[in-house]
């Protein structure tokens, strides 16, 4: 049994569920060997904005004191929850000044669904100012502290990454799932766009905003799916590796690779092709913009929309925002004229993605341009991320390889929309492969297909 | 000085701030008149869920202690707010039973940013339970009791027709604003999708939640766009009556439209025409769906929507829906392919209506199937109306006819997005055209361009 030889940290969601299952363990006993992880390491990580230890261990008893009959599909289950996404019982800041000591009276939709289904709401995770900012909460990068996690949701990945929950929650308007998952060495599913409902987590761009979640094993991300209601319209077969094809996809954004992207790029066809699996390497479609008007409309929908979304805060108090909210409000300019033309015409381009996505197994992409970069204040960039969040696919990172500095690097597996079972058995099988002969190795305990 | 000749609470909301501002009247003279009247004819009308007098009258005095030149642009200006639209000083139930007594810890966005314009936050307008259900709270049309004010922003139609508070907010899903203003002969605008952050309303359909106010004149619904910086790309000129070129849209939905309705087309043709105007009827593209696909393709995206954003109330506590939010829930089916096949399709449709509609100073269509129904159980249909909503094109309804049973029928004006200060200024300059010479007042006061 893992739980006798491993530290209880190590064990993903789904082992550590199967041991509450067996009263091998209890909530209270569980939780308890993961503050004492965070006690030890973060300090270092500095992944938690809130974390009350004895509201934790009450949580847990009292988890511990209902019937076995009628524990919930998550009875026990740490949750880490970024801190845009409302809780009803800890505090969401927003990583904002405006926000200090803010208490939501609701919980977000997501966290009232898995609070339901008997999971142990951990505690707030660092993120940057609405998450706009591109730095800020000063949280590093578990494998080497000197790196960021990537943002803006840092903690959430952090968090997972160094074993002090096995799951977490997080928000994506650009790549703040994906981009933190490839560098922390993380799975992360962004699912399909509104397959779960934002409510509750805080508005920046409505086109982009989309929930999604962090673990150590596809198995962790398949029951949070589960839970989340996130269904495909036909049950997912499992295809055998000799059946599947997948699309690779440099996209326009390409020029931006570095080299530890292009080699895990190239590792991941190998690796995939002496699997017996078909690749193909796939160009976007001619009718699809180029990367320079593609970044241009991305930046006009979702910068205009948070223009909306932030005047509030504005017309609070704007001296408590930072330099690049301020930024945002007072000098993005653009016409609407512009937005409407960049919406109809992002549109287009999601249905084509869509359509040409359905003719593979799965599209693999970049998850980030590298390694997660040196230093705390540049948290890296969403440039091979943003589209497949416009296009409203779902993706999964896969932490397959291993860059030049021995950091991780993940790849994207995506799908069309509400595709996101289906995606996540790929992932599943994709595991061995990748993951598995793949270079990236986390220290202590193992990542599981 | 209307102050010394009518009733203070008669007074729109542009009125009532000039006499403010003249220290003519202080605000807790103003909601002391409003809140008389509330207490004479809320017994009947019942449109508000939440109101403490005592609080209302302490905001007031509070105002008052503002110094003349640190008091906002709307200081003093009553509101009120849908129940659907997050306060942080005022209960928020969404007309659920799963809600009583819940009090939010923020403001909405817009009441935010009203709140700092001076606004005075009076109280919470009665709904339908979360919006979707299409009876329940008992709210009655101030022009006859026996009748609904429309759903599902009724109070805040009532208020506003019964001169409780100048102006009140809303939202509309389907046809929640523009229905229950025609029902009630007032004036309301549906600004373009997402003008106005959403953000601390309750969710329903993301692709067509849309914020939106009633008000007794259309200054002030210009009053309330200011400040909430709708804006136009040009600042939009006051076009002569003689220039202008209005598209008369039956629409698709036409064979639903009453005798009440046919007439007030009818009628507002010749009176435009009689004012110099020209007026040109105008199909639907023939690209465009027929009325069945129409209803077909908008239901899908609008219910499969609400069931991910309901799921969680579901999931709470299902025993405490209602029997539409079962149905929605539990009965609704439609697969993933049909709600992106439907999404993709609007899309194309919101293209062809922006672009058509821009030909023309605005376009002229039905805001409701007829006079507003016998009886409260019924509170009519958004057949008219669920169109403009998903096209994301701003609507102004002008409170101009008269139907049979001497109830107000309104028509939309309609442009397209972003053009809603446009649309302002045509409704201002089709006042006198349209509502002068239309059949509709109201009893008391009058309405002022």
């Amino acid at each position: 049994m893992a739980a006798q030889h491993t530290p209880l940290y190590t064990l993903t969601g789904s082992q550590a569920l199967a041991l509450l299952k067996q009263n091998a363990v209890t909530v209270e006993g569980y939780a308890s060997a993961l503050l004492e992880r965070i006690k030890d390491r973060d300090p270092t990580v500095r992944a938690w904005t809130y974390l009350d230890p004895a509201y934790v261990l009450r949580q847990a008893r009292e988890l511990d004191q209902i019937p076995q009959d009628q524990r919930g599909p998550l009875h026990g289950l740490p949750v880490g929850v970024k801190d845009v996404i409302n809780t009803q019982d800890m505090p969401t800041q927003f990583g904002s000044a405006l926000y200090q000591g803010h208490q939501p009276s609701l919980d977000s939709s997501a966290v009232a669904i898995l609070r339901a289904a008997g999971a142990l709401i951990f505690g707030k995770t660092t993120t940057t100012e609405f998450t706009v900012a591109n730095s800020g909460p000063g949280t590093t990068n578990p494998h080497d502290p000197n790196r960021t996690p990537g943002g803006s949701s840092c903690g959430s990945a952090a968090a997972v990454a160094d074993f002090h929950v096995p799951v977490s929650l997080g928000t994506q308007t650009g790549g703040s799932i994906i981009r933190p998952a490839s560098y922390t060495g993380i799975f992360a599913l962004k699912p399909t766009f509104n397959a779960v409902s934002p409510e509750g987590q805080k508005m920046f761009s409505p086109t982009f905003d989309t929930f999604g979640f962090f673990a150590r094993s596809v198995q962790d991300l398949q029951l949070l799916s589960d839970v989340l209601a996130i269904q495909d319209d036909e049950a997912p077969k499992g295809t055998p590796l000799e059946d599947m094809f997948i699309a690779l996809m440099k996209t326009p954004m390409w020029p931006s690779a570095g080299q530890g992207t292009i080699a895990a790029m190239d590792k991941a066809v190998m690796a995939l092709r002496e699997s017996g699996i078909q690749v193909q390497e796939v160009d976007f479609p001619p009718d699809m913009a180029n990367a320079a008007t593609l970044k241009r409309i991305q930046k006009i929908i979702c910068m205009s929309e948070a223009q909306e979304s932030f005047l509030r805060e504005y017309r609070m108090d704007k001296s408590k925002l930072g330099p690049e909210m301020r930024a945002l409000l007072e000098d993005f300019k653009s016409t609407h004229k512009e937005r409407v033309d960049a919406t109809d015409t992002y549109n287009d381009m999601r249905r084509i993605m869509n359509g040409l996505s359905l003719q593979y197994s799965a599209i693999i992409a970049p998850s980030a341009a590298d390694e997660a970069p040196v230093g705390l204040d540049d948290m890296g960039s969403a440039i091979f991320n943003t589209m497949w969040t416009g296009f409203h696919m779902p993706v999964v990172n896969v932490p397959a390889f291993t860059g030049d500095h021995g950091m991780p690097i993940g790849l994207s597996l995506v799908a069309s929309r509400f595709r996101d079972q289906h995606l996540l058995r790929v992932a599943m099988a994709l595991v061995e492969p990748l993951v598995n002969k793949g270079g990236w190795r986390a220290e202590e305990g193992s990542r599981q297909q």
